[in-house]
């Protein structure tokens, strides 16, 4: 048993859709959340400016005594992960791992697509480890820049031309080419469920990412015998870098609860 | 005469805009460039965060003997230009005085339209400036958070459903109101001017802000006899906070020229 609680971050808002299926499966868990929001979006940036940000992120959480620490985001984890997990003595875990493997599990004829950001896609990190699950698996990567923009916008829903028509423009390379089984690999896209699901058609099975992440983090946990007894109930803290004016608002979308706790301003450039 | 060059700094690349303005009017001026493409976009940060990396933006700059520095950027124009005025020997030149000044003068009908970052229209600033020059005139502002994303990605054409759709929404009510005049109020905005133009039609006048800072900043330099004597082949030197790979390809087109020299990277969070 280990009561401390789990650090989790993401370069803004999106990997609050992680917090929620966490809490889902561990209602106990104490959670303290960093996003980035001074310095998000990460996904154009490279791989040198993500690497450095996501230090400085996980020096923040590290302020805390933590028990693990879940990077509940795309862009982080396929570009960091192997730096920050050699550099730290709790665990480090990512999202990239548990939904390639999810995906080459639930592949059936081996066309599996994957939509991330640039800096996701160019790392090639998604194909590798899908490739090492089931090595007949093709993968078609597309890189979706405009997504995490439009969902931060709150343009995320069906029946919205703007949404819609960018979706269809990134997705219709993977439809044409008939992958049965999407990678949504950024913690952003969840909230674009519906809308990549009517440009996909019901017969592609979308893996969520972030969900996955937060279902193999609490499997380690569970493993580890770090889990709290407490059985719900678990507090959350939440930091941001810019203003918190607006996070609340912003969070509720994410989370699907209201977010009431006060909400904590970091410099995290000083660390 | 004073040969120093002149700095020139935005949040990304939509400050190059200016650049191109003040080639045409000052083209043997030496110029040092910086875009913070580390941390762009500014204009959805508190006013706070903007300040911050402003002063590390001209803090960087300043280890060149400039004779002036242009803030080519709408945002911190119109959030940090009293700050970074204060605090700098030499002159700091914005672009919202400017746009202010020729929006004033160029309306008939005293309505006037201004569109720019969420920063820039709840600084309050262009409406301020307007004000002081026509006291009659009724500003009507409409923040565009979407309008620079859309623009990095390259979706600035007339004929892109994606952006027609954004713009037909942001500048509806403008429209409605009858403005016979529109500051574009960010430097990304004139690669949007036929977008633009074709929403609100050809009887309103489009006032480019980083244009008419250019103006005026060459005019200040004229009239403080600290032009350059020399009449043509400036040099250019550019730097960024993020890659410097895909700078070149980008630059140019929003410079309209082909950008040949090298591009420095710069550790933007140590200034």
């Amino acid at each position: 048993m280990d009561k401390r609680p789990i650090g989790v971050f993401d370069s803004g808002l999106g990997g609050l859709t992680a917090v929620r299926e966490l809490r889902r499966l561990l209602p106990g868990e104490d959670i303290v959340y960093f996003g980035d929001t001074g310095r998000v979006p990460y996904g154009g940036r490279s791989a040198e400016t993500i690497i450095k940000y996501a230090r400085q992120d996980v020096a923040f959480l590290r302020t805390f005594d933590l028990k693990a620490i879940v990077i509940a985001c795309g862009t982080v984890s396929t570009t960091a992960l192997d730096v920050l997990a050699a550099e730290n003595p709790i665990p480090v875990l990512g999202v990239v791992a548990p939904a390639a493997a999810a995906a080459a599990r639930s592949t059936k004829n081996g066309a599996i697509g994957l939509i991330g950001t640039q800096a996701s896609i160019r790392s090639g990190a998604y194909e590798r480890l899908i490739r090492a699950e089931n090595p007949a698996a093709r993968v078609l990567a597309r890189p979706c820049p405009l997504f995490v923009p439009l969902v931060e916008d709150g343009r995320f829903r069906l029946g919205d031309v703007v949404i819609e028509t960018v979706a269809e423009e990134y997705l219709a390379p993977l439809k044409q080419a008939g992958v049965d089984t999407l990678v949504l690999g950024c913690t952003h896209y969840p909230l674009l469920i519906d809308v990549i699901r009517a440009c996909m058609g019901p017969g592609v099975t979308l893996i969520n990412a972030g969900a996955e992440g937060a279902k193999a983090a609490a499997a380690a946990l569970a493993a580890a015998d770090a889990l709290n007894d407490r059985q719900a109930g678990g507090r959350y803290r939440y930091f941001v870098s810019d203003r918190q004016e607006d996070f609340s608002r912003l969070a509720s979308i994410f989370l699907g609860w209201d977010v009431t706790e006060a909400v904590g301003q970091v410099d995290i450039a000083a660390f």
